[in-house]
């Protein structure tokens, strides 16, 4: 807490959870070369670009963990940005369903609790420590392929099915943010292809300029939410600015 | 199985899943009104207006009778129509949340079991019976809190994510779908607010003649349904024809 003696004014706060992901953490390192920023990483571990002082452990699948995250965020100013930045495509029992037959209970809900509930728990604990004064922003990252709208190949039911529902939850709480947070936004973030864990198995249909590094995803993202407003919110915008339809 | 030397080519066969609801057992007894149908009724319970012939226990929570259901059903006509009829509002652990405060983990899941996975997994072993060489339909019921679009009061977040999940889910189903059967149409629909259990305690704000009888809101649906063509499928659509953004 060493800084909380400067002038907390001009110090912008920004939160990024999930800071220890490939996204995440060039998020935390893009807003670390910002002037006048205070990055806080909120994550399962302490990555090695993030000092102790800006380290809160936490866990979206541990609710009680984002309340105490919350808590310990309380105690400084508000925060200009919050960045939710959580979400997994396949592990060992979810993958991506080629077909119908392929959809699995047990995977379904696997990924509705990491790519929906997980970011709406989140979301209910840390969206309310947005500055009420300011044009204070909340990017969550989302997905292109959890538009219905856009949906022209179909497949992937979990992971499309837990995008949508996520995009519901952001249209949803950006109408109740706007009732206590007047000038603030809330919106969904589709960081492009980056090349991370999540798309390793499905990159070799990815022209090699349209696979990003994380840096380049995290520098666009970070404009993108930048230049949002109030009556941005409640949508998803990918990384080139676009809106992404419902 | 008593219909079975009938002649199978004049005789529509309708299955209606959740038939022992208020909308799904008014849905049943509509079709019944049909010339030259033999409905199925699949349900946790078999309702007094079906006899054994045409009652097959299903569970949406129990996978295994919905492959079983669909075992008895393949040993008859392909289905001409097939309406997937179940969803829950509210029980005593889960309530539409006036508040992101209000989230609760459990509740969330509740919804998302009842409302997303049940209809999917009936999706899952249901919709390949629909008859490939003829327009053959099938309607899941969705609700107008589940379009993302024509989101402009909040609230309801598990409820609403769960049914933009499905919705979601009817989309990518859809674009499968007319890959083996060309002619054939897989909507959603909303039913307007029905006079039943679900809709109970939410029937204070809502105008005499908008909430519907269980009946009145069967005969429109089936009207919807059977107007469609294989360009509407993917699409939810309201009791009065209008489609629904997503």
């Amino acid at each position: 807490m060493t800084h909380s003696s400067t002038n907390t004014a001009t110090v912008k706060q920004v939160a990024i959870l999930g800071g220890s992901g490939a996204i995440g953490n060039a998020l935390v390192r893009v807003y670390q070369q910002q002037r006048n920023t205070r990055v806080w990483c909120l994550s399962r571990s302490q990555p090695s670009n993030v000092g102790d002082e800006g380290f809160i452990k936490a866990d979206v699948t541990d609710e009680a963990s984002l309340l105490a995250a919350a808590q310990t965020l309380k105690q400084n100013p508000p925060l200009d940005t919050l960045i939710i930045a959580t979400g997994a495509l396949h592990s060992e029992a979810m993958q991506p369903e080629k077909s119908l037959a392929k959809l699995e209970a047990e995977a379904f809900l696997e990924s509705i609790q990491v790519n929906t509930l997980g970011p709406a728990l989140a979301i209910k604990h840390l969206l309310p420590l947005l500055d009420k004064g300011s044009a204070s922003r909340c990017g969550v990252l989302s997905a292109r392929v959890g538009s219905i709208g856009d949906n022209r190949l179909g497949g992937w039911y979990s992971y499309r099915s837990a995008k949508a529902a996520l995009n519901m939850f952001i249209k949803t709480a950006a109408v109740e943010l706007a009732r206590s947070h007047k000038h603030s936004v809330l919106v969904g973030l589709h960081p492009g292809t980056v090349d991370s864990e999540l798309s390793k198995p499905f990159q070799r249909n990815v022209a090699p300029q349209k696979l990003f590094t994380p840096s380049y995803s995290a520098e666009c993202l970070m404009a993108v939410l930048g230049s949002k407003t109030n009556i941005d919110s409640g949508q998803v915008f990918a990384w080139d600015n676009t809106p992404i339809p419902n």
